[in-house]
């Protein structure tokens, strides 16, 4: 199915009741705030929506999450904070027996969640773990890993809470969880059989169900709005779960992965920032054969591949307006849908976002 | 080319000057000796070969490696002990210049012979080194793996000591080197340029060098012979650097695996184990179409893969007698180079070797 950006003429925040926040490149950039963030998500809950903080990052307690964002000036409760550790306690706990035993290479973090949940968290292969759960934390080691590798070989299910490949740092990228899955897979000749993390939808539906408070009632999906800065992961898991989804281009995906993005990786709607949960989200519409519009600005994209951008009237300057992003956009995903050739574009130079 | 098994009528030890021995599972399994094997290594010196000590773990100093030989009762120097530290450390000098900074990930032992080879091991990324060499130690974590992974992005130059991918260790198989490399190799998209270890066989090409003592006259390829346990790496090493080689019984390598080995996995000669250097090779010979004969054993396998073993007079039971081995060997490399299916081959059950 081709899938296009939708437009709002309420706020967002006014049309979905429960924004499901990536942290990273969205609301800090590790330890400093992203800016207009704070000023964007306090906007959106004077509009009525609710926040909840999702991460895949399962290395930290959610209380220091919740208080590094209290930092920036955010009111919330620990609750709201939703990680991979969280999520994937709760997986296990339906795929394992109360008190099975679960070897936890991650946080302490993971670990009280594992508890929580009714299993036995343990240290070694010795300890005849039933599964193991991997996750990314600071002290990851070989020993780690071994361990996990001699627990698989003697049978034990494999799980983890998210394939992330990297995990941006002060130092450049580093090797993400998913990348730290290899070694294990490689000894071991096994995959995860699960994974909490997105690309999947589980922290999404978690989250809703975490957030349902005490009247029980969950959240419908279509009032529910992922927002991230990652098409491969808070996009993709939006799209896997059947919800709509806003990128910010605070973070990693800037606008030529947007353009080219295939189906699974395209958002509902595009962003500067968070302010944008609180404005309204102007409807792209196909205006004539190969040529979108959108707000001020239209895009054409002939069957070459070759991109024209033009304002109209009162319309400024294209390569700094999200409108005309907005454009192109559909009409280059409009253009790779009838099978144009991806591979030799020009794309415009747009500067946009942070 | 097809490659065959040779045979000798002198012993290996008189006719080749130096064994190129692999340590784990030919000489000892972690901690312990490997039966016959200090006795075969005594017979081949008494014979007049020399020994070299072989091993792809860079983990551990030479002096500790040959204490742990000594204290099964082998006569040896630290210098008769090569690792792929060693080994890795001097191809890092032929591509860096003296004085270069280098990342080292790994022992004390891979930093001292970066150090002795005239460069200067460093351990962060901000350190700016030219080159980071990852080799596994027991104490790799994943700030290891990050500090590489960032050096790497900022234009250092990547190498490893060697790839194996599993680490056979008392608990099951834990990653191996080869394997702690995928993280950093996804982090940054990068390849190790080089690896010192087996298979390449530059670790057989120094240990020549290194050994060729006052004399400085360094032994002919033809006149070293590689012994190993394992075809992918030991036997593999050996036939890229057109070295003759020895496979024993007593390690990874079984009848299977050998029966069915791509020409580029084929050892020059079988033995159950060390002692093998001290005894007459016999040669298999063809004796017509898909029949091979070796010792009091032929070995044949039609044009279906059907394969038959038959003990001549005196023979013994074909299953546990090492010549019908070699011929069955022979007669299924002939199969395969001539494009017999190998996924159907219904082997024989030898009982042969540790």
């Amino acid at each position: 199915m081709t899938v296009f950006l939708k437009g709002t003429e309420d706020a967002p925040a006014k049309i979905y009741r429960l924004a499901l926040l990536d942290l990273d490149g969205v609301v800090y950039r590790g330890a400093d705030p992203v800016e207009h963030a704070a000023e964007g998500i306090d906007r959106a809950q004077t509009l009525g929506m609710r926040m909840a903080y999702t991460t895949n990052n399962a290395s930290r307690f959610p209380h220091v999450v919740a208080d590094q964002l209290r930092g920036f000036g955010l009111a919330l409760d620990d609750g709201q904070v939703i990680t991979s550790a969280v999520v994937a306690a709760r997986m296990l706990r339906r795929y394992l027996q109360e008190g099975a035993r679960v070897l936890v290479i991650g946080s302490d973090h993971l670990r009280e969640q594992i508890r929580i949940n009714g299993m036995v968290p343990v240290d070694k292969a010795a300890d005849q773990p039933e599964a193991v759960i991997q996750a990314w934390y600071p002290e990851l080691s070989w020993q780690d890993l071994a361990q996990a590798a001699f627990a698989i070989e003697n049978g034990a299910r494999y799980f983890t809470t998210n394939k992330d490949q990297t995990l941006p740092r002060e130092g450049g990228m580093a090797p993400g969880n998913g990348a730290m899955l290899q070694p294990v897979i490689l000894a071991t000749g096994k995959q995860p059989e699960d994974s909490a993390g997105k690309p999947e939808s589980a922290m999404y539906d978690e989250a809703r169900q975490l957030l349902a408070g005490d009247q029980k009632k969950i959240l419908d999906i279509d009032r529910c709005l992922p927002v991230g800065d990652r098409l491969d992961t808070d996009i993709e898991a939006a799209n896997r779960g059947g919800y709509d989804s806003m990128l910010v281009l605070t973070g990693v995906a800037r606008t030529p992965a947007i353009l080219t993005a295939p189906a699974k990786w395209r958002p509902t709607y595009l962003a500067e920032d968070l302010r944008g949960l609180a404005k309204s989200q102007p409807q792209p519409s196909k205006e004539a054969d190969q040529i979108w519009h959108c707000g001020d600005q239209t895009a054409r994209v002939d069957d070459d591949g070759h991109i024209t951008l033009r304002a109209l009237e009162g319309g400024g300057d294209p390569l700094h307006d999200l409108d005309a992003v907005r454009a192109c956009a559909c009409a280059l995903w409009e253009y790779q849908d009838r099978g144009g050739d991806m591979d030799s574009l020009d794309l415009p130079a747009f500067v946009v976002g942070a």
